[in-house]
């Protein structure tokens, strides 16, 4: 008998309309002519191929014939768009070992280090989904209590050069991050209006919350169109200078979006990680200069100035090696910038605050001026010290607002249904005296329950800030849903815990009728 | 509006024929009228709940209404198996934080070490299938680098406290056990019968392969019913003194078969892990003496002396913990045991060592004696020195195999078929020379592959071992299969390369037609 002679048995395509996030997941009967779902189950993974193409996925099994027959190959929607078979098409199925890059994570979980041609390899593993999401973790984790400088910086310029690459004609290309974690804190939306009125060129490209209530790309969007091709943001980018559009379809560092998509869950959180993921995107992005602020506070990212500086230390370190100019800040985390968390709420506040409205929130007025004074001098014309004078005068000029309107007329008109949440509900102070504290992973929490940033005009408007005095009664914010069950789970979190510390004490407020 | 007058809306429960494995999964309708799929998104996992009873589970979506509706919730196989609630009953779904013990592994991620309150929670919270695979790879990678002494005698204690505890009446209970990863290799087979004829109480219990081609208790089904409850084991070892059953329903230390179905797919192997799970079933199983088989060859779990004496040091240190007199003995992991792999073919090779047959592999007989020599010395009554032949007076007086035939009679008939693969193919040696290594891991594969342990009679039986001299086109093994396709598979890897060195070349050999 021999094996060339027997072609393996073939198994139909059926399309199966099941969303299984990143992961391949391929369903087998339990009867399937092809091989047993339990001699696979022997091996961690399954290889389906078909003529040069070939997928990796992970293995699960039914018995209902009406949902895969015994001839069939189920693909999940994920799976079965990579794939890219259509329908009805024959596949065979084989056993898989786990991808060749996984033998160096073994390694490096027993206490090895990686070598560079290691994370070229596990990066090309994993921007062509052949991890696992389990895989996926042992990778992230097994580098989550020691990184060595050299695997940074391989780690770094394995992602950066992993997907799409942008260049600019400008000498300087400005850019600025936050690591993210505090609610509103809209700040480029203010920013990259000013500096690109001043003449810099600043590309900006955003995410989407994944887990929060709104990125800036969310909240950009009430305003205008975000998803641009990279051939429209070029061309926004030459009339306007600066630009705010979703980084999704312009596909730098992709490998960054499949290790969060499991950061995430496991809500892991490790410095150098965090450093390669924003450098990659950055030097993807042809950036030349970088600001990056830095939130500090007892709910942020960062708790203490000691675990800053030590994150400032990482950024500046893989900066000089990939010649980008990077500047970090430090600013204050303690609690939301701006008044509104959800995308419509903080588009107002941003708006308000490009407008010189007098009750535009102060807090992102000052700190969008702060930030754009330091792009500001990235211009090799301005006198050093003058960046903030500058800024002011392109805010209060209205030259920022004319310029944030050429940017969303260059952008295109929004789609999105731009209205407040009709559901809403105050939550009040349960007793008089001064708000000390404000939990921003609670507020965080409460808006995406409330159905942000899915209902743009979903969120809360904050009333109340940190040495606010309040009376009992009194309300700290607003909750806006639209959806009614999404309200009343956000009604009853906020009942429960409005996440409020007031003189020292955390009290659960009453909700209003 | 008040979260208390407006009850969370309820979903209607479908069983979905998925077999998920370990992982709690359910699925909900993008249209969902309880919440939507992206608002949960944000949390990384939902709550099921019932009355008093909750289910943590993973989420999938889906728009096809035929599969789950907007007023549904599929429960997937294991999901539904646990929640116990009927199709068709009403539950609410709420997003869920992950388990609370989780903090504690993601500081041990950053450096922490864990107290035994934490590894405590831990356990408590896998037994009861709290955590995600994604988590319990987490718990295991996190720990893999380093685990302190401490550590481990708490992971033990936890694990082996979580499931069943069996008693016995004698105040010698003696265990054996093999770490694994050598084909064949079946010695308890041989060395409970013996030691039970010697009149020590052996209760062995065994696991079933999951990735290799046979465990223990597959090999026994063979002969005999192996899947009996605590009190019916308590009965055959009344009778007999000693027994040889499957552990899955006896449910000692269910929480390491939680842990092992992850690492598996991953491919860790951790020491202190390892010692723990073993030892936590031992503590459970109310054995006093143990004796730990650990192989070391080239392609063994163990690959030198040294790391089998580090594993050693474990051992009797956790064993001196816990009042276990624990004795290790290193042994030749060098090629398969026996020359059977698979459990038809193994349970053959174990009747003709019993039986004295000439014929019987010489390998399984004497490192089935040497074994059962140490075992038979924990009797006070035996003179030191005399154990092993004691055990070959056992053995060839025929008592050990009317102690085996006792205890097959007692656990019950066997209902498996017994035949062997009627799909075989010989594999040739490729050239002229002397076996000078076989790669275990290669023919475990193989046999697997071959159907084995699902098909008892599939499997390989070997012809050559090391140090014989082969000629071109003898058989090195032949392959055993009933599966036509898994017979192919098997075939074309052993033609890629049969796991053979010959003169310390490793050659593919051309399979014969």
């Amino acid at each position: 008998m021999n094996a060339r002679t027997s072609p393996r048995p073939q198994l139909q395509v059926r399309r199966v309309n099941l969303d299984t996030g990143r992961e391949n997941v391929v369903i087998i009967s339990r009867r399937s002519k092809a091989l047993r779902p339990e001699v696979f189950r022997g091996f961690s993974r399954v290889e389906v191929q078909r003529d040069a193409r070939v997928l990796l996925a992970t293995l699960l099994i039914t018995d209902d014939d009406e949902l895969i027959g015994p001839e069939e190959l189920g693909l999940a929607e994920p799976a079965f768009r990579r794939f890219a078979a259509p329908a009805g098409s024959l596949v065979t199925v084989t056993p898989a070992a786990p991808p060749g890059s996984f033998d160096a994570v073994r390694a490096k979980i027993h206490g090895q280090t990686f070598s560079t041609p290691d994370i070229d390899a596990i990066i090309d593993d994993l921007t062509h989904f052949r991890y696992s999401d389990m895989e996926i973790a042992a990778f992230l984790i097994s580098s989550a209590s020691f990184m060595t400088s050299g695997e940074l910086l391989a780690l770094t310029q394995a992602m950066s050069q992993a997907g799409a690459h942008l260049t600019w004609d400008s000498t300087i290309v400005v850019d600025k991050h936050c690591i993210g974690g505090i609610p509103g804190n809209r700040t480029s939306m203010v920013v990259v209006p000013i500096v690109a009125a001043h003449g810099l060129t600043i590309p900006k490209t955003s995410s989407r919350a994944i887990t929060s209530p709104a990125g800036t790309a969310d909240t950009m969007e009430v305003l205008t169109r975000v998803d641009l091709s990279v051939e429209e943001m070029k061309e926004v980018v030459a009339a306007c200078r600066g630009c705010l559009v979703w980084g999704g379809h312009v596909n730098l560092s992709p490998a960054d979006d499949i290790l969060i998509s499991v950061e995430r869950p496991l809500a892991l959180d490790t410095r150098e990680q965090m450093v390669a993921s924003i450098m990659s995107k950055k030097l993807a992005a042809g950036s030349t200069h970088l600001l990056i602020d830095l939130p500090v506070g007892p709910n942020a990212k960062l708790t203490n100035a000691l675990e800053a500086m030590r994150l400032r230390k990482l950024f500046e370190f893989v900066g000089s090696h990939f010649w980008i100019s990077v500047e970090v800040v430090t600013t204050d985390g303690r609690q939301p910038i701006g008044n509104g968390i959800g995308p419509v709420l903080e588009a107002q506040d941003v708006m308000a605050v490009l407008a010189n409205d007098p009750d535009a929130p102060r807090d992102l007025r000052e700190k969008s001026l702060r930030l754009a004074a330091h792009l500001l001098e990235y211009d090799p014309e301005l006198r050093g010290g003058t960046g903030y004078a500058r800024a002011q005068q392109l805010l209060e000029s209205g030259a920022a607002l004319r310029q944030m309107h050429k940017i969303i007329e260059s952008q295109g008109p929004s789609v999105c249904r731009t209205d407040l949440g009709t559901l809403t509900a105050d939550v009040p102070a349960p007793r008089d005296g001064v708000v000390s504290e404000i939990d921003c992973l609670r507020l965080n929490r409460l808006a995406r329950t409330a159905g942000a940033p899915i209902d743009k005009g979903a969120g809360i408007r904050v009333h109340k800030k940190i040495g606010d005095r309040v009376e009992q009664g009194e309300p700290l914010f607003r909750i806006y849903a639209f959806d009614e069950s999404e309200f009343d789970l956000a009604t009853a979190i906020a009942k429960a815990d409005a996440g409020y510390v007031i003189d020292g004490e955390r009290p659960a407020p009453r909700a209003t009728p």
